[in-house]
């Protein structure tokens, strides 16, 4: 087996850092100040064996995923990524999984030229731990608490198609590998273009890791606002296609997994956001209104509130 | 059962930020810039249950110790701290542990005026993963790669006690609570204070997590130089007195988890260095020379060659 030094030598250290000052291998990575007028947005996401569907994943997709939500976590700040460390806990060194784990890993921090500059690893039940950093002026942050009663709300993409996998396999029907839906789950897309492009334009924003009803609820608690959401006009992924309504309801509306971006944004800036969406190859679909209350109201296109419980996914109830 | 986002506010959102723009409850934290000069340095670290002698300790101890070893590591880069990520992984929310934890964590943090500026809980098995941020300006910054021959090799406080207090209890000696030993294993001082006064003193730094001679070895590896180790000069704790000489040997040379600093400085500035350790309250020892080789000499007193082999602490091995 190899040792620790060598297995982070050999899986992970990739030469002398690019954009980093200091890269792996010291007490700590430096990286530059962010650009001037800019801080440092930061976020750290732990995802653990079993937990996060770990131990039956292709190892690249779980490389992928650890980085991924984080990713979208930036997104949701209007963040451009810099660099990420990762903190992996082992069972033992296998070689052919650090190989996938590293590949899924490296080829997502390649496409937003984000770099891994440090790290830690150790033995112990399976583990991975990213902390990711990016930049962005103070000012055009994609804060929760930043809706305003009369805004639109928009959501990214569609929505369901991950906890469809999720459903499917707890049913003991789990989705063939490269079905539409179990990719959504294993290898979402963080939606960092659409960040940047709405630090001008959008108010509020969170990214949907546990439901858009309950992070819908997070920003609005954030926010101190109520909203009225459109169902609608709720993008369904088109795995959801023909189940019951009310399946479709629960999936879209509080499955996890979808890291789409929600945000509200002023109704003045309707034509500057939907112009986003061809260059982004990405549908914006406005799904709902924030208003002065202090709750979320699902309602239908004539605007009757439907029977409907906003809940998320919550680690420890 | 305390759900998640009850649980993070109650035991570890202190409410709205002091240093950070943004801190805890958003996608992601913002951080300002550092101040005018300096780059970030950026460190992470995890534990693991069970490996970290995490299940039989005070959870205070461990909330101390999970920051200590990351506050360590910006010591030894010459980095003033300015905040930090936790991600927490549980097998249960109890809140007990939690409260016991959050004080070890803060008590430390308060200490280094260094922020908790956003976090993660999941539940899993035992695992905490602290990532931290300081400041340093990068020509100040202590590299393990600077060290020059001809400089001298400087080591901070007395070595050994804590691989002790690992060693009785592995067999079956467990030192009691308070002892100095386990208060060292269970309570390592990060010395902060004394990274920031070298910046302009010392060549190299690393700090010793993994045992003397290991993390020599990668010191010297980085800079490309060998060493003389002079063993009588090398400060040995107290708590190993009467022992063997062998034993105190391969304690004080190989036992892991000191956290106290070894790093390189020009022959000029031993007057200046010495001059630290009063103010900073910490001995400070010159233990031997950097020199043009490719290895380590642990020498006597006369300069003899004495029978050892480096190894330090191996999570893989």
């Amino acid at each position: 087996m190899l040792g620790e030094f060598a297995l982070i030598h050999r899986f992970f250290d990739r030469g002398p850092a690019r954009r980093a000052i200091l890269g792996m291998g010291d007490d700590c990575a430096l990286l530059e100040a962010p650009a001037r007028g800019n801080c440092m947005a930061i976020s750290t996401d732990m995802m653990v064996g079993g937990r996060h569907a770990f131990d039956d994943v292709d190892p690249a997709a779980l490389g992928h995923k650890v980085l991924a939500v984080n990713l979208s976590d930036l997104a949701a700040m209007g963040a451009q990524p810099l660099g990420f460390t990762l903190a992996l806990a082992l069972p033992q060194a296998d070689e052919a999984w650090l190989g996938a784990f590293r590949t899924g890993l490296f080829r997502l921090a390649d496409r937003f030229d984000c770099e891994l500059i440090g790290g830690d690893t150790t033995r112990g039940p399976l583990n991975a731990c990213v902390t990711v950093f990016g930049q962005v002026s103070p000012g055009a942050a994609l804060r929760r608490d930043r809706a305003q009663p009369g805004d639109d709300l928009w959501v990214s993409g569609a929505l369901g198609a991950a906890a469809f996998a999720v459903a499917e396999r707890r049913a003991g029907r789990a989705l063939p590998e490269g079905h539409p839906a179990r990719e959504r789950l294993e290898r979402p897309e963080p939606r960092v273009a659409l960040g940047v492009a709405l630090r001008y334009l959008a108010g509020a924003a969170i990214d949907l890791s546990d439901g858009l009803a309950g992070d819908l609820g997070h920003l609005l608690e954030r926010s101190r606002v109520g909203a009225e959401l459109l169902w609608p006009a709720v993008p369904v992924a088109g795995a959801l296609d023909g189940l019951p309504e009310a399946q479709r309801m629960r999936l879209a509306l509080s499955g996890g997994d979808d890291y789409e971006l929600l945000f509200t944004a002023a109704p003045e800036n309707r034509v500057a956001i939907e112009a986003l969406a061809a260059p982004l190859n990405l549908p914006l679909s406005r799904i709902g209104r924030i208003d002065a209350g202090d709750a979320l109201h699902v309602v239908d296109s004539r605007g009757r509130t439907l029977p409907w419980s906003a809940s998320g996914f919550d680690h420890f109830v």
